[in-house]
């Protein structure tokens, strides 16, 4: 197959865990005789002070040409007082929304060699295994009116039956996949949006008899997390909630530095990430995990290109890596052996 | 001194947690020689059985006519398909917007004796302290226009200056009695209403020289509450952003069943009600655990009161039972005596 793929390397140590996702995506192409086009282009800080914008129209245009868009991370403190345009996350923000990608996908799995350094105790981090699916276009994000003056402030969190119809089929499409779990999360004893939300769930899930769901509250969710993060297989949930319990499922396993996202259009284009920042304080010393980036690669080619065997090989290869106790400097649980992001890739590549 | 106390059971283990408080502040009483005169009055599920409403006006003028309320639990299967205007939760919503009660207070301290029952390895959960200070009856929860129909739902999430400073205030002001560190949490890359009460915090801070303060977005908030718990102190932020890290926080202590709140106005008037539910399940079967509900009695004495010895010696003689080793059956970590509700508070009372 023939595919072309945007990389957005953006700020702190994201330049180098896209280069490293780079080289395994191109390890791959070798071996299983695709061919990878690449367009390298700005975002966030970087393209802050290359272009004068977060989001410049060169780096849309190198999306729009492309099948898939791949990104390192974007934010430091650098550009923290910068007026809202000029913000590293309003790249993130406009990217999402400018190509519809309304659907967040966070997979939060423990891994067996890290457990140690989940702050869970051990009997209830093992084998967590869920899917955060988080609206990602809709909400509180983008609802008008949107302002504040001196003496007030309103947000509004607005959705249509259509954006939510289209979120909660996704997530019922992956719990099918899956174990056939689904928790939709919700504050509907408060939120009129909530109600809807609700109702439209009880509605699909007519479509989906080998699917049980579960209705919950967000609170109830973000306490569940914690206590018994095992009961979720698929969840789905509005784009602000989804941005907190997402957030807090990534630290639950203690493998914050290896998990990967996806940000998807109802075709199937879609733009890929680590979940974790962008860690300015260790930028550019070779320190990196890249495990997060490597895995977001691995995302796109199964979820963008169908290449499901290629994603399971890298997959594979980063876990062997770990199982022999290898990784880099963030993860105090391996089995210290600690390399650098450069041999660590190394290291897949030869898996 | 002498004091009008309104007393509301509401649903499910409710009655009985109330009652144990009740006998507590009874002893107390005798033993500080003050007049406690108690008006009891229907919440919840409880009341919408009695008088059609979660929230009677037989109960609010019981309220008035008192200088602070102890409240039990409400909710239930029983009442979970009612509309929304009969169902139990309503009637704590009304009652916090009906007597202005801004400020949630939540404090959340590990128990020595409990750290096995808490979900994060003990190292983590060790020496947790940390107060939250949730906004309670502004943002989504009350904003307007809140309706939706087929189609599209919206709620709004607003805010007005004066709201946002008293409960900054609040906080302030708490944060000041306490280790003097605060962490003002938003989602001020986002929302227009986080950019306003950001401001507020910036100005107020220069009144407080003594406290150290910190913004915090909500997300990485709800990761480091899991990561880091003991590096906050006391904790501000809106209504369901507060809704959300305060049950957070409420699981990772392994205390659930320990932990009170207090739901006040400027003047002092205040409720007082634990921060678990009303657990129908073990209703009637004399097993609840009554330490939240005495505590939030502590409490009230204190903070509408003003009875600060009387407070603490409710607090350290929980203490001391627990530390004997005796506790309810929801503790799993405590010492092997598992005793009955009626039981804890005669232990309590000895103390
Ligand atoms: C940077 C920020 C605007 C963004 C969000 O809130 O969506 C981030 O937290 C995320 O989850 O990708
Ligand atoms: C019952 C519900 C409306 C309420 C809230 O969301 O405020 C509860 O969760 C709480 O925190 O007291």
């Amino acid at each position: 197959m023939e595919k072309t793929i945007a990389v957005l390397p953006g700020d702190g140590i994201g330049p180098e865990v896209t280069e490293a996702a780079v080289k395994v995506l191109k390890s791959i192409a070798m071996r299983y005789g695709h061919t990878f086009h690449w367009k390298f282009a700005a975002i966030g800080g970087a393209a802050v002070d290359e272009f004068g914008s977060p989001l410049p129209k060169e780096t849309v245009e190198a999306c729009e040409a492309s099948d898939a868009i791949l990104l390192g991370a974007v934010g430091g403190p650098k550009w923290d007082n910068n007026p809202a345009e000029q913000r590293p996350e309003k790249g993130l923000l406009n990217i999402r929304k400018h190509f519809d990608l309304f659907a967040n996908v966070r997979p939060v799995k423990a891994v067996p060699a890290l457990l140690g350094s989940s702050p869970l105790k051990e009997e209830i981090a093992r084998e967590v295994d869920m899917v955060i699916v988080r609206e990602l276009t809709g909400g509180l994000y983008f609802g008008e009116p949107k302002r504040h003056n001196e003496n007030s402030a309103v947000d509004t969190l607005v959705y249509t039956r259509a954006e939510i119809e289209r979120i909660v089929d996704q997530a019922f499409e992956m719990a099918r996949s899956r174990r056939g779990k689904l928790a939709s999360v919700d504050k509907a004893n408060v939120l009129e949006s909530s109600k809807l939300w609700r109702k439209v769930v009880e509605e699909r899930k007519a479509g989906y008899p080998d699917v049980e769901v579960e209705h919950m509250l967000v609170d109830s969710a973000a306490m569940k997390l914690i206590t018994n993060p095992r009961a979720f297989d698929v969840v789905v949930t509005e784009n602000m909630f989804g941005d907190i319990l997402s957030d807090e499922a990534s630290v639950i396993t203690g493998s914050l530095g290896m998990l990967p996202s996806a940000s998807i259009r109802s075709d199937g284009f879609g733009l890929y990430e680590p979940v974790h920042g962008s860690a300015p304080d260790i930028a550019g010393q070779n320190k990196a995990n890249p495990s997060a980036a490597i895995l977001s690669a691995a995302m796109m080619l199964r979820q963008s290109f169908g290449m499901e065997s290629e994603a399971s090989s890298i997959e594979d290869a980063v876990m062997s890596v770990l199982e022999d106790g290898y990784c880099t400097g963030d993860l105090s649980a391996c089995g210290n052996k600690v390399i650098s992001t450069e041999r660590f890739v190394e290291k897949v590549i030869e898996e």
